[in-house]
């Protein structure tokens, strides 16, 4: 019995031992290289979440918030969203036979995305207001949650859901499993979004924060509904950025995640002030695996190298770009 | 050593059943009596939370939302947030020597709150708008904070903070525990409630829906800084509860808690569709512990009892209104 009672304690121990070296052993980022981007990280969500910690911040002053295009997926050859309108003016056309006639929907509907698109971001305004408004907000859901699971990108093949950084994906568990709530907060629209960040980055709608449409309350005969209004309520881009995390979460950010010139203010807001503090920048550097371009993201760059935020550079710090796929 | 294991065995035992019998036997809101309301509001609990149950609702759609003024806080003689802006008006009058003569100021200063409060909605919402702008958001948060720990009611002599209902402190518990998330959508200012909703409610910041002015982002010398503007942002408010709702949740609520006219839309949005749905308002009946009225509640109380929404009575339904005061 003695010596029975000693083994089941050698087990015990050994048993714990194994737990303890496993846990340390995992390696949280597996997609990152050990490169300076990767030791960034941990260093600040080590830095912290000890106790012992000076930097130390407890759980629920843990928020970290991710830029959505360009940082947690692609944002090319266009916005994905910009194919969701494109897909949605094909898909209403028949009940728009002006569309035949008017721009940029009759490009659109020919095809010719570049004279289309040639009226720059009013166009784009134009089309988006125009196919993302006039039904409730359950429509809306449901047309998006359909459109999620089937569009895919042009060059990839991919559902554009399928097009998510691998890196990042792993990146927001490795927040979330050390006590951080994970947002986004993205210049797309946040109704855009919701129905399936969920299901692919573990973010649920209350924690997505965007750009948006006025809506407005209706009762009708079989019950009430939120009507989608043809009108921008709030563009949750630059400047916007910090009022959005202010409005939604009404706590500053400790880490932020962006790519884009959009995001400056977003990485300012949660690193200018005291206490350790985080901001990254993904670069797209990777023409062979993903894009490679600089437009858009000039001045980020350039304030990153100044005021010291991490630039994750994806060709040199990313053993893979997207999740593989399911067979 | 035979007999020690059975001794021991049945200690764990005799443990085990002593818990379960006091899991069993706690009563988690022991300030309601057992009436209807109490057994309503269980009822509905255990039924979206029993994995067996055709109503079962995952954890992740289990979203109550509680109207604040009147509901989680007593709203007479006044709402509390009118008495925030009275201090304010005392407190930042050396700096406005035009108020000793522009209305509501002077009447205020005066004391004279009849005078001051004649001209209704428009009268409150100027001195709101004045004292609750021009400051970064940074600045007002401490205002607030400051003003929760200090600012005493009236008639009670208890702080504001102190004015909370006990039995519904229980209830957001109650729910909480069985895995719903607890929201506070109120007509108040968002940034009024959000410095002390978590110490007096449990409810953290990013679970706050609430009125808003605009604010601007704006890069400092040392840092950026929000501004709140003296401009109307959104009224959480009648129709606008389900528009704050979808905002800022982007799930439907399947709980709602109110107590008058300002709560309806969001009482029909979390009730008006399929699955289990609960509703729930709180009648004033108490003129000794609390008070006693049924104005701005006329048309709510019409519906409650159209719609099967359960009412608690005030006086009959709770044993305490306000929590003990600590010693």
């Amino acid at each position: 019995m003695r010596f029975q009672s000693h083994r089941r304690l050698l087990t015990v121990v050994l048993f714990l031992t194994c737990c303890a070296y496993q846990l340390h052993a995992a390696d949280p980022l597996p997609s990152w290289n050990e490169s300076a981007a990767k030791q960034n990280i941990i260093q600040f969500v080590e830095k912290v979440t000890s106790r012992d910690s000076p930097d130390y911040v407890p759980p629920e002053l843990r928020i970290a918030t991710f830029d959505n295009d360009g940082t947690l997926w692609t944002e090319k050859p266009q916005y994905f969203q910009v194919f969701f309108a494109i897909d949605r003016v094909k898909a209403l056309a028949p009940q728009h036979p002006e569309w035949k006639t008017e721009e940029p929907f009759a490009s659109v509907l020919r095809g010719d995305y570049k004279t289309a698109f040639a009226g720059g971001e009013a166009a784009v305004l134009k089309m988006v207001i125009a196919t993302h408004s006039g039904m409730t907000t359950t429509e809306f859901e449901k047309i998006v949650n359909e459109w999620s699971k089937t569009a895919r990108h042009p060059k990839t093949g991919r559902l554009f859901t399928q097009m998510v950084y691998q890196p990042m994906l792993e990146l927001l568990a490795y927040m979330r499993a050390n006590g951080f709530k994970t947002f986004i907060v993205s210049g797309g629209g946040i109704e855009f979004m919701r129905p399936w960040t969920e299901r692919v980055y573990g973010i649920p709608p209350q924690q997505v924060v965007g750009s948006s449409v006025k809506t407005k309350f209706e009762m009708r005969e079989d019950g009430p509904v939120l009507i989608r209004l043809p009108e921008i309520n709030f563009i949750d881009d630059k400047a916007g950025k910090p009022v959005g995390i202010n409005s939604h979460i009404g706590l500053r950010p400790i880490a932020a995640f962006g790519n884009s010139d959009g995001d400056i203010q977003m990485l300012e807001w949660a690193t200018g002030t005291s206490g350790a503090r985080f901001a990254l920048l993904v670069h797209h550097t990777d023409a062979k695996r993903e894009y490679a371009y600089n437009v858009g993201a000039v001045q980020a760059l350039k304030d990153a190298s100044e005021k010291g935020w991490t630039v994750v550079n994806m060709k040199d710090d990313w053993k893979v770009i997207y999740p593989p796929l399911k067979k």
